[in-house]
């Protein structure tokens, strides 16, 4: 068995948009829970205006709560510099600071074109060092965008090149609107792989339209260092029509157990974390694992 | 572009498991509706006993009244040798016949041995050959079964090896109860090559776990001749418990497009004609398409 770490983003991108915000008690459950399921990188908050996203209100006091004894590196996500400040004062292990690769998306998304936002990430990643945090920058809409449609390869691994340059821990590349197939996955990998071999790649997939799985395990396959997932499969982002869930932690994490891969994680307890937060959301949970069972199923 | 065959089995697995059985009618206008969109090869009917599975009664009126000059291949589906007798009088023009891979799953599919189907399925393929008719080789549960949990790869590809030697025109492997992951597709598809490198591999994928793409799209990869779907992700096996939905035509033609494979699908009529069929059926469609729409949208 190989070991693979998984990167629980349901706090964060399960929770961004929906329509009811879970209470900072409820978010501290949440985190805890899958901390208890066995998740190690969990993106726990996300230091955007709270009113443009007011589902990720709370962050500090969230960040206060959490069990800092367990084993978890928590991640904060930045949009610029004031909420870097923000991530650094409230003392998260990883900052994950989001680009956009499309200008369209990018000045919806955070008030930037792709220019201003690569600016502002080579200054994040630095100032983050020096403050000896961890940093991974996510290009969002690495495999299409909601407004301008196709995104070349070519480009995206241009934005690649150039995050690079001010030598992040870890790149992302997300599926934010889950339009992706396998075939983009390799040309991505092989593009990233050409400028900027040195730095570990983490991808973030959405299963919008059924592709997200096998992304995943292609970018598995391609030597992927982590890969995103929610608990129960929520998720969206409120900035970008028709972006439904996220791939889900329990039905990635079977697939990757089934093919005998370690991934820590304890999945009937992250079947239980899925169904205690549907309770919450008020929403059927959206993953398929804890509708159909495990297999083989109990003895 | 290269160019690929979706088998669609939306008539056939995508009703067999539904409540409501759907009239002749209503199956005929289904198949002509699918063939209209594009489909090439269709598994039209079932000549399995109708008090078994009432869901596939009227085989013989639906293949009566099909179109039969819009260059479709209409595949029945048999168990035994009365079925073959009825296909054969039915004039379908392929058969799909299933062995089941292990005893306790076979005894309740149909009532035999997996000895014995093995046995009937050599007969039948060399009475489909004798009489012009192309044929199939399902080997069912060939990535676990719902009763005996774990299917060796191995003993699969030894059922591979024993139906060969009746020289079918096709071998496909299914999983279904939808258990699989890619690491099995590799390692079925390398058995099958060592045993039977000479025979078409077609597949037959459920999505239960959220696995059925991307076990597809590594089979695609691998070099599959065919793969199965059906419209609108119907579909399920009434002697299997919690066999959900099939990979969904419109799902899986877009991934494949996508990735420069051309189908011959027409994705808006096919997406049309699952929105027909949850409206007979009083069931939402499971697919994820027509809900997210199409990439890129329409200019």
């Amino acid at each position: 068995m190989s070991e693979f770490t998984v990167v629980e983003v349901g706090p964060r991108d399960g929770l961004q948009n929906e329509k009811t915000p879970l209470s900072v008690d409820d978010k501290v459950s949440l985190i805890t829970r899958l901390v208890t399921a066995g998740a190690r990188r969990v993106e726990a908050v996300s230091f955007v205006n709270p009113k443009r996203v007011p589902q990720m209100a709370g962050a500090e006091e969230v960040m206060e709560q959490l069990p800092r004894d367990a084993g978890a590196s928590y991640i904060g996500l930045v949009l610029n510099r004031r909420g870097l400040d923000r991530a650094l004062a409230a003392g998260v292990d990883e900052v994950n600071v989001v680009v956009v690769s499309t200008d369209e998306f990018s000045t919806r998304n955070q008030g930037c074109t792709v220019a201003e936002g690569i600016s502002a990430a080579l200054d994040i990643v630095r100032e983050a060092r020096a403050a000896g945090v961890f940093s991974t920058v996510t290009i969002a809409a690495s495999f299409g965008c909601p407004f301008s449609g196709e995104v070349a390869a070519d480009h995206v691994v241009d934005i690649v090149r150039q995050v690079a340059a001010a030598g992040p821990d870890e790149i992302a590349l997300a599926d934010t609107i889950g339009v992706g197939v396998p075939a983009q996955v390799r040309a991505l990998a092989a593009g990233a792989g050409r400028v900027a071999s040195e730095i570990p790649l983490r991808w973030h997939f959405h299963n919008t339209r059924n592709t997200g799985y096998a992304n995943a395990l292609t970018a598995f396959d391609l030597g992927a260092a982590a890969l995103d997932s929610s608990v129960g499969g929520y998720g969206g982002c409120p900035f970008a029509p028709a972006a439904t869930g996220n791939i889900a932690s329990e039905d990635l994490v079977y697939a990757l157990e089934r093919s005998e891969v370690s991934t820590g994680i304890d999945l009937a307890a992250m079947v239980e974390t899925a169904e205690w937060l549907a309770g919450k959301l008020g929403q059927d949970v959206p993953a398929l694992l804890g509708r159909a069972g495990p297999f083989p199923g109990p003895a």
